[in-house]
């Protein structure tokens, strides 16, 4: 991962600490300032992506050679961040787990320049991740027991966030995937049928069913309505009956009132003695969309949901923060007015009987009775702590969140005008803030 | 370019097509159906990301097994993929240049199995760097002289969605970036500063400026609102006053109330002499927060604009699509409600005096007098026709987006309620559709 992969300022500050000797450890903590819009929750992500960024990232001759040129870096910094990697610790909660604002996510602890150049890709990282998985969880909280299957590929922000969709989307429950590479990397479920474009180029739509259904036998999806739905849905069963295919199939439906079309598909398959055949719904669902097919009873049994869940449509980011809280042995905060934050590193203790809120805390204070702490060690000395596959990071991950999913209070679960889980502070920890705020004060030289 | 970076769909659908032996050439218009909430005009970009996607589409072995276990493609399709290159024709609309919902962007040409295989990377890629190149121009349209920084990295949509981002927004006028590595790339100005961590790090934020004055005395940018804003501005003064600066230099607001902020700053700045001194606003910025920071005749020079332009936060998608017109001698279109679509390769004819909107015509009819087509070809045979470095293909885009908003009817050019302009059917494209759709009609085979 290249060293150029990181704001300007980064660089013009790792420099000036590298210069003059500033090598204590500094901690930085990660955290959502106010949930977005509508959430009452968030679903930790992209920790797994963060630990390959800090594991890799280095600068290479050509890098440097760059950093001569145009930022203006002197031979003996730059002779400093050619040999540098990232050394340092991280504390985080683990991938899956629900969270909430103002809760630290992940705190790094790492000589103040490599803590302050890896700033950005955490950053991005965890926002990026966090932002998505949260909003596929909140289709999997209108989907009920149906399938969801990611098809957001086609609309994301760049051919690598699909695979970043896909992954995220697999924490929070969707059981499968149109994005053949995310499929292979995370060991993922890859699903697809056909579209539009292969009915028409065949003479007619029952041409294009039986040549697909010929080459797929296993499972074929038709896609019903690229003419007209239900005259698409008997040209389906006609196409498996002439075939005689009696294993599983399904039929798509993309556009129009899906539920009253997903009534006369299902009316149609079951008259035809198709019982096992699933009717797949898409096309701009949302969770609002799902929950209102559900409310209505539509019979509709998978949801093939894409843009507005890979873009997370109505609140495309988190309003995250990536905060200086000590360097060497000084608690250290900010005043910035609606910016304030909390010094020292933090531990997050949660009720399991999801009772009483969250509480947030110092790393160090002894855990209150009976409370969970939430951040554990995942990378010491620059090494991750536990090496698991692509695959079985996802697993663990969404297992993690099937957990939390059962044990959310039904306030946070809504997905209208939703109640987050209370979060406080710990006496320690206010005590701490209220020492380092008068000492500011006291000190005065600005 | 891994083949796997498609949906699952795709290969199916290119398999069936190769196993049938029909390679004929398809033609896929991709068009905006609607332009989203508060847009007035769009422009285009992400077509240079597509041509190298284009260029490098294949199979290697690896990915080939994948396929035959999970996918369960035969041994000759397997086979027909191993030397599978996209050998096809685009044409599309130069980026950088200004379009509107109906109209073509880009058009392909190749055997359908290719055609179909690279649809999830070219919608993905024209639909990105649009969304956020339009976003972007909107800023444009706030700021008026002032200049733009990029700011986004740290929440773009993964990593390499930040450089996209930069290049986008560069294409709009943005003219510098805080992405070292996007600015390499595409030969952009990278621009940074300090962080409010910088601060923390020192015993006071006097300390902080002067060692950061000392290290960086080029145009140095002082944060100042880590604890309190006019205080860090006179610490600004003092600093660069001590170090008999007297060159270039800036002090960056990135909390409160900015128009009041900038002009006590621009008051101390100038009753210190130091009117050369510029002023960069930052902090949750969009372009209705620059306006009204205009409005107000805030004294900024410069806005740093984060997230909410690098997710195009309240429209971070486009509704487009990837359809088929036209496969061997046969125009094709689709008759879902909401979606049908027009048959045929298409051209756009643009009235440049602006005072008639555009026409959507067939691709071969004539050009109407005084009109300019506005798709052009750039691939042939599966080359790009044109080799521009990266840097200069943005440097060009950004010409042409800077004309076409000189263009800009004033009603597309509103922020708020804007109007398009008109886009027109053409009457050989109007006649091509009707009769496609009473063949369709009186084919009654499905």
């Amino acid at each position: 991962m290249s060293g150029l992969r990181t704001d300007l300022y980064e660089l013009r500050m790792a420099a000036s600490y590298l210069r003059r000797g500033m090598t204590e450890p500094a901690t930085f903590s990660l955290f959502v300032r106010r949930l977005p819009h509508r959430r009452g929750f968030l679903v930790a992500a992209g920790l797994a992506e963060v630990l390959d960024f800090l594991e890799s990232f280095s600068f290479d001759d050509d890098e440097l050679g760059y950093l001569r040129e145009v930022a203006g870096l002197d031979p003996a910094t730059l002779a400093a961040l050619a040999g540098l990697r990232f050394t340092g610790d991280v504390w985080a909660v683990p991938e899956g787990r629900v969270v909430f604002a103002d809760e630290p996510l992940l705190e790094v602890t790492a000589p103040i320049a490599e803590a302050q150049l890896v700033e950005t890709g955490v950053l991005n990282l965890i926002t990026f991740h966090t932002t998505v998985a949260t909003k596929a969880a909140r289709c999997r909280l209108a989907a009920g027991d149906a399938q969801l299957i990611d098809f957001a590929f086609r609309r994301t922000h760049g051919i690598e966030a699909g695979a970043g969709v896909a992954r995220a989307s697999a924490i929070a429950g969707f059981t499968a995937t149109s994005h053949v590479e995310a499929a292979r990397r995370y060991g993922l479920t890859p699903s697809g049928t056909m579209a539009h474009s292969y009915v028409e180029a065949f003479p007619d739509e029952r041409a294009a069913f039986r040549a697909f259904a010929v080459d797929f036998p296993t499972n074929p999806i038709f896609l019903v309505d690229t003419y007209d739905t239900p005259a698409g849905v008997r040209a389906a069963v006609d196409v498996v009956t002439e075939l005689g295919l009696t294993g599983p199939m399904a039929v798509r439906l993309d556009s129009g009132d899906l539920a009253a079309l997903a009534r006369q598909a299902r009316a149609i398959l079951d008259e035809a003695g198709l019982r096992q055949a699933r009717i797949v719904a898409s096309g701009s669902l949302d969770e609002d969309v799902i929950a209102a097919l559900v409310a209505q009873g539509a019979p509709i049994d998978g949801y093939g949901v894409g843009t507005k869940m890979g873009v997370s449509y109505d609140a495309p980011s988190l309003d995250s923060a990536y905060k200086l809280v000590a360097y060497g042995d000084r608690p250290v905060l900010k005043l910035s007015p609606g910016k304030a934050t909390l010094p020292g590193p933090k531990q997050v203790f949660r009720d399991p009987t999801g009772a009483d809120g969250d509480l947030v805390g110092l790393r160090d204070e002894p855990p209150p009775a009976d409370r969970e702490p939430l951040l554990a060690p995942v990378m010491r000395d620059g090494r991750r702590l536990e090496n698991a596959d692509p695959a079985g990071e996802v697993r663990a991950a969404r297992r993690r969140f099937d957990a939390d999913l059962a044990w959310l209070p039904a306030g946070a679960r809504r997905l209208a005008d939703p109640t987050p889980l209370a979060v406080a502070v710990s006496p320690a920890l206010t005590a701490l803030q209220e020492r380092v705020t008068t000492q500011l004060g006291l000190g005065g030289s600005y």
